[in-house]
């Protein structure tokens, strides 16, 4: 949320001099100028936030990235790189005056290597065919952001995507083992390698992970594989109170079970997908869990029968487990499904994704409720239990200024509140440009000089993707 | 290896002011300033590397350590910050004319919080106790050092520290959630926090871990614990054939099991084991697997059956199974004691850890020995197979110049070798003042141009650990 206009604003010219050399470095189909064109490219999956690029252009290759960033730095123009744009943080929204960097059209799969596990891929390809790929061969990726169906590998490490498996799993950042990264100054580095272990030198590996584009551009990405779990099984639980369910979550932990998987939807949400998805969610329960395990058969076998006897023990309305992979898949797909599902409410659907410690999951979810009654917003709240990663969901107008101000009290409120739970206010969202005016507070000042510091040796001139993150 | 004398050298001066202002800081007893008092803080795990620093001050909390860094920057003092000095590449070796700055006496563990499944301790914890005060909490530490027993764990954190359980569950870095460092400056911040998803700003968590002392000084350290295993198994595989034995590394992982530790000794140092710790090991093998296995009961006996099938199936000469839990501790305490027991051979033990990606490890031994054969030296080689980390062991003795050399020049040659094929210098040791001579050949010009970068952001007057990785 910032002051950029809900409507694209006026383009700023692009020097004629940058525009000329772009187009006699690469062919007429990858530089795009007119006006039509650039709309695409002009917002992300960040409720908003429009901005229109100077131009957009289609590297094909590290070299390419390279001859684009030496011509910014020739013209003082700034980049702005994207994937398929389905931030949420408004991470690859343009900034004024801006070439586009798109990196859709690098979108090979160079390597797979079953006897390291390794994976290598160009930034442009789509998260679910990386799944795909390593499931074929008996392999398991296991990030899966919400958008993994649309979303690019590349976009994932630039905002070290989480997902749904995050609680057993880990996020993007513990799968990747190396990068090729051009930096600022048109030079190309490789960070990283095959080898599981590896303490040479700084880990500049992880710097690059997560930092939203503004210290080089990501050209390839060697992914780290596991093999793929045996068995799984899915179960659903249903509460009449949230402290029940968010108790669960505790009981759960405490029996020294992790499951991949621990969603939770509130009512509206629960509501909102049945409508959308209809796989005959119970529509009356205050909240409801789903909860995978995987691996070893017998131990999935073990951990689920233990886990429905904790959410029994936990005052469950229902449990239910799905009977075949099939139905799983549906239960999965539905949850999946939640963004898209609110979405259809109101014009605008504003995702965020506080984070708290999972002990003070229960305080953190009453609060949101209790504080979007209070400033009169519509808030459905669902997400990732086991992580403490909550989705608060406002659905909102952008068009009526006085709703939008009071969402934005409340959401102000909401962080504030996760930072007192010693929470974030980004668990796998990012930054970028929609909460940059709340980072100082998490982080305070002396963190935040060295997070410019460290922008400021890698990026002198300030042209990666200016103004997200910090100003 | 480098250039420094095998004797302690003579103690250049601090300056007189800086000592009257540390004496004025500190408690008569926390700084150290007599000739043999200095003596064992002059050398580290690290064969042949020794000088004497100008003073030892032992700080009690960040408060302390910020003390010493800002009297430091007054008086242009270089600062080299030591655990119990367990490391194996010269980190902690002081630098002419500087302060150690001890942490030995920040060694509370402040708390273990067990709904969120993390620890917070200083960083002169010794490591086997973050373990034991995890597991008396039906908790699991996974990383674990050779040197455990000893090391601290921020000595562990500065060095990235890995161990024999890194195939399954990864090395140090894996664990930690948050640090507390102070910086060149004096300043002090809070990397991280106890969410399990956290985006918001750079990482510089990760950056700090593996710094080796160079970037700042770590005061804290908030560790991610995992619920312990329910079961384990341990299995003893011997061949006639190096080969054959690594053949059934990837015969394990071709099957799509990872088990927690897959460690590699190879017939001299089965032998020295054998010898040093007596349990029975066979020592007319070539080569020796321990493979143990951990997790759901059922799992485990499944697994282990499988790794058993699997190891006969590439002609292992026997296959032995720990019959209880006290065999498996007493096989994987003769492993951990490889180190110690090539110790007593000759006077100089050079312990190498060069790492290949997985798949390379056939050739990589072959190499090593060799190499060893054609310049005459001794080398005994164990390690962790499942990692492609490899200890090549160097027996030699420090005050044969020309027995030396021929280690240096075999040891350039195994470097170079593993790096041609995708290995890197160091999968666990750290790079320190043993590797830095190494290390451009790996990253090359850019990324090393990247490392000095960042440090001269972070520590301008380079006064931290200065002349350690990189000149």
């Amino acid at each position: 949320m910032n002051s950029t206009s809900p409507q694209p604003a006026a383009r700023p010219a692009l020097p004629e001099l940058f525009l000329r050399d772009l187009r006699a470095a690469f062919p007429e189909s990858a530089v795009l100028t007119r006006h039509e064109d650039l709309i695409p490219y002009g917002f992300d999956g960040t409720a908003a936030l429009r901005q229109l690029p100077g131009a957009v252009v289609f590297p094909r290759d590290a070299a390419g990235v390279a001859a684009v960033l030496r011509l910014a730095r020739t013209h003082r123009v700034p980049v702005v790189s994207r994937g398929s744009g389905t931030g949420l943080s408004g991470g690859s929204i343009p900034v004024p005056g801006c070439v586009v960097l798109c990196l859709g059209d690098m979108n090979r799969i160079l390597e797979l290597d079953t006897k390291n596990l390794t994976l290598l891929a160009e930034p442009g390809v789509i998260t679910q065919r990386i799944y795909d790929t390593a499931d074929a061969a008996g392999l398991f990726y296991p990030p899966d952001p919400g958008s993994m169906k649309i979303s690019t590998i590349g976009g994932n490490v630039s905002e070290n995507a989480g997902g749904l498996r995050g609680l057993k799993y880990g996020v993007t950042r513990n799968y990747v083992m190396g990068l090729e990264v051009v930096l600022a100054d048109g030079s190309t580095v490789w960070l990283g390698n095959k080898c599981v272990k590896d303490v040479a030198g700084y880990n500049l590996r992880d710097l690059f992970i997560g930092s939203e584009g503004t210290l080089g551009v990501i050209t390839k990405v060697l992914l780290r594989l596991l093999p793929k779990p045996a068995a799984r099984q899915t179960l659903l639980a249903t509460y009449a109170s949230m402290d029940a369910a968010a108790e669960t979550v505790s009981a759960i932990i405490a029996a020294k079970i992790i499951p991949c998987t621990l969603e939770f939807l509130d009512q509206r949400t629960l509501r909102c997908v049945e409508a959308f998805a209809k796989v005959g969610l119970p529509t009356e329960a205050e909240a409801l869990l789903l909860i995978e395990t995987d691996g070893h058969p017998a131990a999935v076998a073990d951990e689920a029968e233990r886990i429905e006897q904790i959410c029994r023990a936990q005052s469950a309305l229902a449990v239910r487990r799905a009977a075949s992979a099939d139905e799983a898949t549906r239960l999965a797909t539905a949850r999946r499904s939640a963004f898209s599902a609110l979405a259809r409410l109101r014009p605008t659907t504003i995702l965020e994704d506080a984070t708290v410690p999972r002990s003070e999951l229960a305080k953190m979810i009453r609060f949101i409720n209790e504080t979007a009654a209070r400033h009169q917003v519509e808030v459905a709240t669902f997400g990732h239990f086991g992580d403490g990663n909550l989705h608060p969901t406002f659905l909102t107008d952008e068009r009526n200024q006085a709703e939008m101000h009071r969402v934005e009290a409340a959401m102000k409120e909401i962080f504030d509140y996760a930072l007192s739970l010693g929470g974030t206010l980004t668990g796998e969202h990012g930054v970028g440009l929609a909460k940059k005016a709340f980072l100082p507070r998490q982080l305070g000042d002396p963190t935040l000089e060295l997070l410019r510091a460290i922008k400021r040796t890698l990026d002198p001139e300030g042209l990666l993707n200016p103004g997200k993150i910090f100003d």
